[in-house]
């Protein structure tokens, strides 16, 4: 996936991100690692996907530093995967996709609910600027360019600035 | 994409977001909304993306209801492209990538940023617990099955609680 962006797309960091998770089955395979799932045969019904496919995605993640594979077991050995500090760091993403997926149905039909580990209530995740406590939805924030924006960007933004 | 979610998918409020977005074109084709952008040829300017896949993907959108086309020309009639309710929507999951996309460089290294519109200071997106403004990271929260869990939800989750 990282080989289909076009070299004035590593610009932007939207582009390096679905680089990384731009493919269907890494968020769903980070669902299931987030969730405790480390092993082949999990992953593989949990997905239902087929081993060459889970083989390679594995790989890719692997590839791009968001799991390790440790193992668990020898003769023969076996592996278990585990996300790093990277991969972990893709929780943010997972959380606000399925809570954008939850409001696609009426509260009382959901399958699927994000709580608080400790008190088990309910969470609602919401997008905020930590500085100043804003909400990051609406007009209130914008994309400009970075400090290090090349032509793209600056062609992309900086015109409305001036 | 939408189809390619099995039945047993469909219970998943990541995977239901996931036939929206998972997408790699659609997340870039809403940037462009967000930024502004509305017409066919600026997106395919910005895109590097042929006429083809470009008028496929903005039927899937208009499709899934995140945009709607609006005359803007007669003679010929032209068309412009906007972002519905449920497209903008989209907001937050657009801004958590990218914020995460520029985790990967130096903050002095970043292409593109997020700022307040009014203050042109740059954001730093979290993602918290609207009640409780806990930061929706780590462990503090996991996802649990909802209100109308079906049998995939049930055993995935309902085990850990009993």
């Amino acid at each position: 996936m990282a080989n289909q962006i076009r070299p004035e797309d590593r610009e932007c960091p939207l582009s390096a991100a679905l680089a990384y998770v731009g493919d269907w089955w890494t968020l769903l395979l980070l669902h299931d690692l987030f969730d405790g799932y480390s092993r082949f045969d999990q992953f593989q019904q949990n997905l239902g996907i087929s081993s060459s496919i889970l083989t390679s995605r594995l790989k890719t993640l692997q590839e791009n530093g968001l799991v390790e594979r440790h193992p668990y077991q020898t003769n023969p050995t076996r592996y278990e995967y585990r996300l790093t500090e990277l991969g972990r760091s893709l929780r943010p993403v997972l959380v606000v996709l399925a809570a954008w997926g939850n409001t696609l149905r009426a509260p009382e039909d959901r399958r699927m609910i994000l709580v608080d580990t400790e008190t088990g209530v309910e969470a609602e995740p919401v997008l905020v600027d930590r500085t100043t406590g804003k909400p990051v939805a609406g007009d209130g924030f914008k994309f400009t360019a970075g400090p290090s924006a090349g032509p793209v960007m600056r062609r992309r933004y900086v015109g409305e600035d001036e």
